[in-house]
């Protein structure tokens, strides 16, 4: 295995832990126990649900690797904090747009060539990148997976 | 730059984003702030200021970079879980040593060639590296930088 290939991997693996991690953790949670605040006043899990399920739909045109699968998304859980009310999205409906995007994604990003993670990503223009060739897909992913530990890390307290 | 150390360069960055977050929250709050609990009955800010210390303390010598600076962090912080009572450490003499177990840490690793982030880490046998050569210098660097991140979310829950 080349060392290029070796270090995407890792890269890559870190990704996947950190999903597997929180997939766990709302896999075993109930659609009551979504409600719940992650402390006093702050986001609910529900919401963070929707929030993560639209930050990883964003990455795939992001990372150039095809269309999102969720726009309707980002008013209720990116544009807006939390309401602490009823969502016109029905828990089920977001588990299932959770899966789907995260099912999507990891699928596309295991099958990039090591190569393509130096490449630039959609929202930086050629310039940009030019002078700052750490701008590029693999730093889209490692930052997205601090995204996702950050909020696991707040989801984790409402758990035993 | 060569493809290796752009993406070794691009790990190294995502870790000193976290760490450079992390810092800054700790730096805006005071000592009393630090006795706040991230969430009713969890974990103390001051308890997860020691915990990050020790735990970033002992990648000097997983990473084989140096010995350890702060090995008495481990029983109170690592071992033992938050008491949520008065502590033999000074919140002074803690914030001291998280800034200088970084410091060296980061330092160090910026010091590292592309090439080193593939070498097996300490605590793997060479056996098992041979078998998973996924557990390298890097995957260590990327699995911290997902934990810290992981208790920054919830340190930012005590802020407003």
């Amino acid at each position: 295995m080349s060392a290029l290939k070796l270090l995407t991997d890792s890269a890559v693996k870190a990704w996947k832990q950190q999903i597997e991690r929180t997939d766990e953790l709302f896999a075993g949670m109930s659609d009551t126990d979504l409600e719940r605040e992650v402390a006093p006043g702050r986001n609910r899990v529900f919401y963070l649900l929707g929030h993560l399920t639209a930050v990883h739909d964003r990455m795939l045109p992001l990372l150039g690797l095809g269309e999102r699968l969720h726009p309707e998304l980002d008013k209720e859980f990116l544009t807006e904090a939390d309401t602490h009310t009823t969502s016109d999205v029905a828990a089920q409906s977001l588990r299932a747009s959770w899966n789907e995007v995260n099912a999507r994604l990891t699928n596309a990003i295991e099958s990039l060539a090591p190569e393509a993670w130096l490449e630039r990503h959609t929202a930086v223009s050629p310039e940009d990148f030019a002078a700052d060739p750490l701008r590029n897909r693999l730093s889209v992913l490692l930052n997205r997976t601090g995204h996702v530990a950050f909020h696991l890390g707040q989801i984790r307290l409402t758990t035993k």
